[in-house]
């Protein structure tokens, strides 16, 4: 392995996920109880269910590409009705994706791989959509917290 | 140069940043011309005012970068005044970005770089937080258009 022709490697852009995810999961932290389930601009969904959507999708889809299972998509299976609760799951989450992440091999990111049976990409692209999706909805809460009069994290802090 | 070592090439990941910026430049042609330059909410900035500091990250980063000057960031400096100019300023910002970014050998994104003489990483990871930061401000600009009653464009359309 050449490590001069990365432009970066699978263990920094994990590192630079989970960073995404810690910072997620401050913005989940900051939102009160009543409003992270009710609160929402515009008829878009209320933070917990934008989070659903990042918990079905980054832990999920890390197994499903190390075990090269191609499960379809599965939202909001997880039927969690405290921020508690998705904190929890979003801790478990964070094991998970460390777990799985650590069973490919740097040439894997190359292979193309059929996402929850329905996103047929190189593995790299699937996991870099993962992350944007995060970081899209992310902003979306910090537009919640504002409007609710809050201060989010700041968004270099990870 | 060993391909298979690498997670993301250099080429794949301009195309992948230029497509959010494509993404981003259909963002700001969806609002109206008057709720681009006034139109927020909870005491954010208007969505031209988020362009403007993308506009002075983007390619001004890029020209540090591949000219290893670390001149300072000046946000604003544009003096943009109507939407058509923001987009012709997109533009032009969308080819600079690509011809600094041809400059840039693969080694180069691991060099460390003090960015607008203040952030001083690795070439990748400065990258990588300009894009980041892009998303996360178009995300805001997708709360505001739905507050405004306008479908923003589909998120996986680059």
């Amino acid at each position: 392995m050449n490590t001069i022709a990365e432009v970066i490697s699978p263990e920094k852009l994990l590192s630079h996920w989970q960073g995404h995810r810690n910072l997620t999961r401050r913005v989940i932290e900051a939102f009160p109880e009543k409003d992270f389930f009710e609160f929402s601009i515009g008829g878009m969904r209320p933070f917990s269910a934008l989070t659903s959507e990042l918990l079905s999708m980054g832990a999920p889809a890390m197994k499903g590409i190390a075990e090269k299972q191609e499960s379809p998509f599965e939202e909001n299976s997880q039927h969690l009705t405290t921020k508690a609760q998705y904190l929890e799951k979003w801790d478990q989450a964070t094991e998970d994706i460390n777990h799985y992440w650590n069973q490919l091999k740097v040439e894997d990111f190359q292979e193309t791989f059929n996402l929850f049976g329905s996103y047929n990409f190189p593995v790299i692209e699937n996991i870099l959509y993962l992350i944007d999706n995060e970081i899209h909805h992310r902003g979306q809460g910090y537009v919640y917290l504002r409007a609710l009069g809050i201060a989010p994290p700041f968004f270099w802090e990870r």
